[in-house]
C-alpha cells in the first residue's frame, strides 16, 4: 500500500477577521498541499473561527453540516484531497470543540468532539465530548482523531491504538511555554502506542494566549518525519503503512500489555 | 519538607565475575553517594548478578532475604543511606526479576517483581510479577518501583501516580539502539503522570546485548535533573516535594483524566 502524504497547515496566525479569511487561507494551503502530492490536509484546532473568541464563541459555532463544512467540502473537491479541520460545533444549545474529516469528493467522513477540555476558557465555553474513539478509512489507512489536550493523555492515544487507528489526526492550540508537548510528548505517544500522529498547531498571539507552532508528523519509530517552525508554515510528510507494520513487529508494546493490571486507570477517583 | 537526594549508580559494566564484585562496587558507590549528600542509592536492573547470565541464571537467584540482601543491608547501614537494587529473586521454583528497597538502617522496606518482561531472554527465564503497584515511605516521600520495560508502558506509571507515588525508582537494562526510552520516554512519563522518575541503567556489552547508559532523574516538569553518560557513572539529583506540589497544581493531568473513557485499556484483548 502506498504511503499517505499529509500536509500540516500551521497558520496563518491570530484570530481571523472572518470565516471567509480562514477559508481563503485554507484554499491556498490546499493548493500548495496538493501540488506537494498530499492526499490529506490537516488544520489546527478551531481553525475555522480562531481560538480566542471569548464570549463571541456561541455566535460563531455551526453544525457539522453547516456552511463552513460545505465550503471546505468544495475546497477538498476542487483540490482533490481530504481535509480535517477544527471548528466550534453547535448541537442545539451545546457547543463542542470539534474536528471534522471531509473526503476528497466532499463527503463528510467523521466528526470528533474534544473529550479533554483544557483550562478555564475551554471549560467555560464547551461541552466535553463523550466518545473516545472516532475513526474513518482513508485510502486504506485507518484514521483516528483527537484534539490538543486529548493527546497529552496516554490513555486517549492507547484507546485509539487498541481500536486499530494507524494515523491519528490532532488539531491543536498548544501555547507557550508548553513546547515540551510538541517536542517530547507527541513523539513519545507515537512510539509507545505504535502509530502515526499528525499534530497541527496554531501560531502567534491571540489575546492572552501565544501559540507555539512546532506542528509535526510523528512516526511509530519515534522520529518526527515533518516539523514546522514557530510561525506560519506548511509541512508535508508520509504515513507509510509498511513502516508501521515493520515497527509494530519490532516494538511489541500493544501485545505485551498487561490489561489486567491496569484496572485503576478506568476507575473513577474516590472522593 | 527537604528534597530527597538520589544517586544513580551506572556501572561498573559487564557481567560481574561474582556477587562479591558487585557488592564491592556498590560499597564504593554508596561511599561516594553519601559524600554527595544522597539519602538513596539506586542501581540498575539485575545489578547483583549481571543481566546476561543465560542458563546460569537460576543458580544465581536468591530469596528477598538472602545473602545479597543481608550484605546490601550492611552497606546501607554503614553509609547511612537507603539502597534500591535489582536482583534475580528465587521464590520456590519461580524466579522473578526484582528490585528491593532497603532502608538506611538495613530494614527491607519493599520488594517489586517486574510485571512486563522484555523479549525472549527474559520470558524464558523469569516469571512475571502480578502486583502493579508496590510502594514504601522514605523520608516522607512516597516511593514506588518498576523495572525497565515496565516504565515504557504509560499504564504502569499512571497506576503509580493514581496510587500516590511521588518518586518512582526504575532499575533498567536498556539496550542500544533504544536510547529513545532514556532520552524521550522517561521524561515524558514524569511529565504526563506528574512524578519523579529515577532511571538507573546498565552500561557496556554483555553477550549479545550492549547497554546504553544514559541513566537519569526526570522531574515532573519534564526536565532531566541528572543525566549520566554512556559509560560507568554516578550522578546525583534532588526529588523536591515542593516542586512536585507546585508542578501538580499547574499541570492538572491527574485531575483532568476521563477514566470512564478508558475502559478498553483494562480489558483483555479479544482473541
Amino acid at each position: 500500500m502506498a504511503p499517505l502524504r499529509i500536509a500540516l497547515h500551521q497558520g496563518p496566525g491570530g484570530v481571523p477577521r472572518s470565516t471567509d479569511d480562514s477559508l481563503a487561507a485554507l484554499a491556498d494551503a490546499a493548493h500548495r498541499a496538493a501540488a506537494s502530492g498530499a492526499r490529506l490536509l490537516l488544520t489546527a484546532e478551531l481553525y475555522l473561527t480562531g481560538y480566542a473568541l471569548g464570549d463571541a464563541l456561541p455566535e460563531h459555532a455551526e453544525p457539522a453540516d453547516g456552511p463552513g463544512a460545505r465550503a471546505i467540502a468544495a475546497i477538498a473537491a476542487e483540490h482533490g484531497l481530504a481535509i480535517a479541520y477544527g471548528y466550534p460545533e453547535r448541537d442545539g444549545e451545546r457547543i463542542f470543540n470539534s474536528v471534522q474529516l471531509i473526503d476528497s469528493d466532499g463527503t463528510r467522513l467523521a466528526n470528533y468532539r474534544k473529550a479533554h477540555l483544557f483550562g478555564e476558557y475551554e471549560n467555560a465555553h464547551f461541552t466535553p465530548g463523550d466518545e473516545p474513539v472516532v475513526q474513518a478509512e482513508l485510502d486504506g489507512v485507518r484514521i483516528g482523531m483527537l484534539i490538543c489536550y486529548d493527546v497529552e493523555f496516554p490513555e486517549a492515544v492507547r484507546a485509539h491504538a487498541l481500536a486499530g487507528t494507524e494515523l491519528l489526526l490532532v488539531p491543536t492550540a498548544l501555547m507557550r511555554p508548553y513546547e515540551i508537548v510538541a517536542q517530547t510528548l507527541v513523539p513519545a505517544r507515537a512510539w509507545e502506542s505504535q502509530l502515526y500522529i499528525a499534530y497541527a498547531n496554531r501560531t502567534g498571539p491571540e489575546g492572552d494566549f501565544h501559540f507555539a507552532g512546532l506542528s509535526c508528523l510523528a512516526a511509530p519509530d519515534g522520529t518526527a518525519r515533518a516539523r514546522a517552525g514557530t510561525g506560519p508554515d506548511l509541512v508535508v510528510g508520509d504515513a507509510d503503512p509498511r513502516l508501521l507494520t515493520a515497527s509494530r513487529a519490532e516494538n511489541t508494546y500493544l501485545g505485551d500489555r498487561r490489561p489486567e493490571l491496569y484496572r485503576s486507570l478506568a476507575t473513577a477517583p474516590a472522593d
